[in-house]
């Protein structure tokens, strides 16, 4: 069975292309990460998922993003709350955490190596990336490119490295489609970027929103909310 | 002052680089990695350096690479000794670390975002690379060029992130002599792979015969020995 990496924050999307993996035909191995994030209920959502789709093992890194500042979604700064849909993909929000998924598929890639998988499976999709710069397909084939180059897996290995997103060019309400599709148990999974002690989203932030449009769009009723 | 992030190992060429850094003019944010490598005397050497050559700030990260396995820095693999020099050019050496310069610049890329800073330097060399593939330049620009796809900096800044490595083009020697000119204090810095834990060199590891063969080359003693 060939082996994947497979990026798992405990979100809607992440979800989906775990399931997306596993449907492939892969071997998964996710990768999440404690980097200081408010909401830390998506950890606790991630091992749900991670345990429900059945992967061959699950880490959990902890890196300090805070220390660099500059993130609504790692400081104290507050989260936008009750935009309207077409105001938030002006500029890159503030919820945008500098050079992050860079750091992720970096620890990735180390797994990748070490595995070894020559697929990395992150959940990126049209929507994330109007905002934020790491989230575009121009960002992830230069990414690949570096990957293959930084690596004895891509200088000496037979297989190139394949940095895969396969949510790249569908929306919510596509995502959730096919995610049901897939049989994947959205109850698990937690979007909201400011959710309660006890993981309730806040259904005012732009992830929750976003959630929300896509499901009704979708014809699907949130089982988080149900 | 123009800010730049520089990758601070401890060892002879990150030393020699944030004196290249300081003596250009950039006002220098160090960054450091305990990232369970088994001579942790290396951040010791590091926080040494740092406080004698003067930064403005100094970051050690917490990150764990050993998880992912694979390499005789971070395990119980033997650090190989008494290899003939000719010897240490040969494939990739047991002592690499999948994926760590990698996993390196984009720390000191999400840190360069919030500073901000659109300079990052890195202590790669000629020696290095003929081993280890995230020590060549096309690596080096392929990782730069991905930077500024990546971040806010890098596509909104006015800037573009620059990866320098200004010891990429020299020898130990070359680099050595360039320290000296600059007021490098070599006595403060650590370079051998299997240090005692009073942080003395086991002088046959690749990373001291290299060290060794540098000093002896460019005619100096190394104050380390003395």
């Amino acid at each position: 069975m060939t082996k994947a990496v497979v990026l798992l924050s405990g979100g809607l999307d992440s979800a989906t292309v775990l399931a997306e993996a596993k449907a492939a035909g892969f071997e998964c191995y996710a990768l999440s990460f404690d980097y200081g994030q408010r909401h830390t209920v998506e950890l606790d959502a991630a091992r749900r998922v991670a345990r429900a789709t059945g992967v061959a093992d699950h880490v959990i890194s902890r890196i300090d993003l805070r220390r660099f500042g500059g993130s609504a979604l790692t400081s104290d700064l507050d989260v936008p709350k009750g935009r309207e849909l077409d105001h938030m993909a002006e500029g890159i929000p503030i919820t945008y955490v500098p050079a992050r998924n860079t750091v992720f598929l970096s620890f990735a890639l180390a797994w990748a190596e070490t595995l070894p998988a020559s697929d990395i499976f992150i959940g990126i999709n049209a929507v994330d990336f109007s905002g934020y710069p790491d989230c575009r397909p121009e960002f992830l084939r230069a990414f690949e490119e570096m990957a293959n180059l930084a690596t004895r897996l891509g200088t000496e290995g037979e297989a190139r490295i394949k940095i895969r997103a396969p949510l790249m060019s569908m929306n919510k309400a596509q995502i959730i489609t096919r995610g049901v599709e897939l049989g994947v148990d959205y109850a698990l999974t937690s979007t909201c970027y400011d959710p309660s002690e006890q993981g309730s989203p806040c259904g005012a932030c732009d992830a929750c929103l976003l959630r929300a449009k896509g499901f009704a769009d979708a014809g699907f009723a949130d089982p988080l909310l149900g």
